[in-house]
């Protein structure tokens, strides 16, 4: 059974791994925003990719959810004195993917190749694709000016008011090679519990991709990011509700309702079902926090369940 | 009195700190060698600039002569799992430097200009000039073929045989601002004790500089960097009789002998002052082994002293 997922960052990579321990790893397809791409130092970041990358070869910093394990940050405290800005925080180990991306990148392979080559590399057999290989920038509109995702994110810390949210360059952008294939080809699809808006948004506002996901024969089924009207971790919540959706399970479906299948909602939100159903997706209640390995392979485990 | 000095890395260093030390910052220029540069993992290495820097700037890992103190090697580690070259070792505070510099080149900033705002970063405030921001690369022919300077010193630890050396771009390259000048109005002008061919070689191999070492009306001293036929450090010995020089302090005044006026010879090797003043140059005879703080301050006042 093919799986194909779209996934953000550090909300999609408890699920991806357990995903990636319970199926047969070629059977994972990994599709990656990169909406929230920067450049800093001169390097090309991509931080959701390369937190799944880290995530699926074991080297993830499970306590922070991004970054290396047991990085040091000696090269970012010289940064500092020579001036360069230091909000981002690059680890050593971490910085090499960097390194090494920019120069396979100014050497003329495009983000999927290069993203190819670092998972076999570091010993990945699922498949882990870029959204796309042109740039496409998140951007939040906040009182006082737009920022570049990470500005909001990292930086301002979340903290500046969200009047809206937009994806700069998604309209043009042509879906990187093997994801529309891996849309319409999987046999079942699977939306991690990613903010819906910064994180699955950017994918789904490139046209082609959000074309496939309505026209594949595959059933699709999301995990909802939101318990009670709380996101389990990030901004998620003044975007919803800055680009007009509930803070709920429910509206995250109605984010994806154009061609979800199967909603995924926490047994505390149990009495959402009954929303699901008329707008035809059918509910799956069961425990979505995911905050130990066990629970992780059992959420992962009810959903290749339900999509059996 | 204003003094120019012209210097590879780790050899010239001990000197230029304890000069640094005992006349005003301001009074001291420094033309670097940059024939040793190197591109790594995509990044722009300027290994004699950033060891004069580091240690203009009281950063430079003493024990090696190299490199940052205190520095970590992690991101050397992990580029290694992604398959790029770790011979050369780049620490990751050192690593802050290179994709600094390689970001503001990359922006169209010299290198010239970049080591200019790397040495006011870092609080340094004697001048540091790169020879030229033209890429001129010194080569080292062996038995097997040519190789890149770092590919013989780091790679091959200095093993294979030395047929010959040359520098590439050499003929056609600019000095950098300033380099003319600082050779044409200086006071006085220091040849460190560095490689006669790989460190000082490429920077006389300018058609300009040498030139105007020929012209200025500056008093030159250089520093033996060997003492009897040994060389202090580096691969110096085989490069010169590579070249057809005699592997001693009188080989080296050979090297110079166009435009140097003062030689400074170790205790040990005061028999040669009778074979350097037949050629015109005065020879200083003092202790040049520079083995602790002490004897570095001792050197540069006995050589201020000596250009008085």
């Amino acid at each position: 059974m093919k799986i194909t997922a779209l996934a953000g960052g550090t909300g999609a990579v408890k699920l991806l791994r357990a995903l990636y321990q319970i199926i047969p790893a070629q059977d994972l397809t990994v599709i990656a925003n990169t909406g929230d791409d920067l450049q800093l130092w001169g390097l090309s970041i991509s931080p959701d990719v390369d937190t799944i990358t880290y995530a699926l070869a074991g080297l993830l910093d499970e306590a922070k959810g991004w970054g290396v394990q047991g990085d040091t940050f000696s090269c970012r405290a010289m940064m500092g004195k020579l001036g360069e800005p230091t909000f981002f925080a690059l680890g050593d180990r971490d910085l090499a993917l960097h390194v090494h991306r920019t120069s396979l990148l100014r050497s003329g392979d495009p983000l999927s190749r290069v993203t190819e080559r670092v998972c076999h590399s570091l010993g990945i057999k699922a498949r882990v694709l870029p959204m796309s290989d042109d740039p496409v920038r998140t951007r939040v509109q906040t009182p006082t000016g737009w920022l570049a995702f990470q500005e909001f994110f990292v930086r301002d810390r979340c903290e500046p008011e969200v009047l809206d949210v937009d994806y700069e360059g998604a309209g043009s952008a042509k879906p990187g090679p093997g994801v529309i294939e891996a849309i319409t080809s999987a046999d079942r699809i699977i939306i991690c519990p990613s903010n819906p808006i910064s994180s699955i948004g950017p994918i789904l506002a490139i046209p082609a991709i959000e074309r496939a996901l309505i026209d594949t024969p595959a059933r699709v089924l999301a995990v909802s990011p939101i318990i009670g009207s709380t996101p389990v971790s990030g901004p998620a919540g003044k975007m919803m509700v800055a680009r007009g959706y509930d803070l709920s399970a429910t509206g995250v479906a109605a984010v994806y309702s154009k061609w979800l299948d199967v909603m995924v909602i926490d047994d505390s939100d149990a009495d959402q079902a009954d929303d699901l159903r008329p707008i035809g997706i059918v509910p799956v209640i069961t425990e979505t926090l995911m905050t130990n390995r066990e629970r992780e392979i059992a959420l992962a485990k009810t959903i290749v369940r339900a999509l059996s």
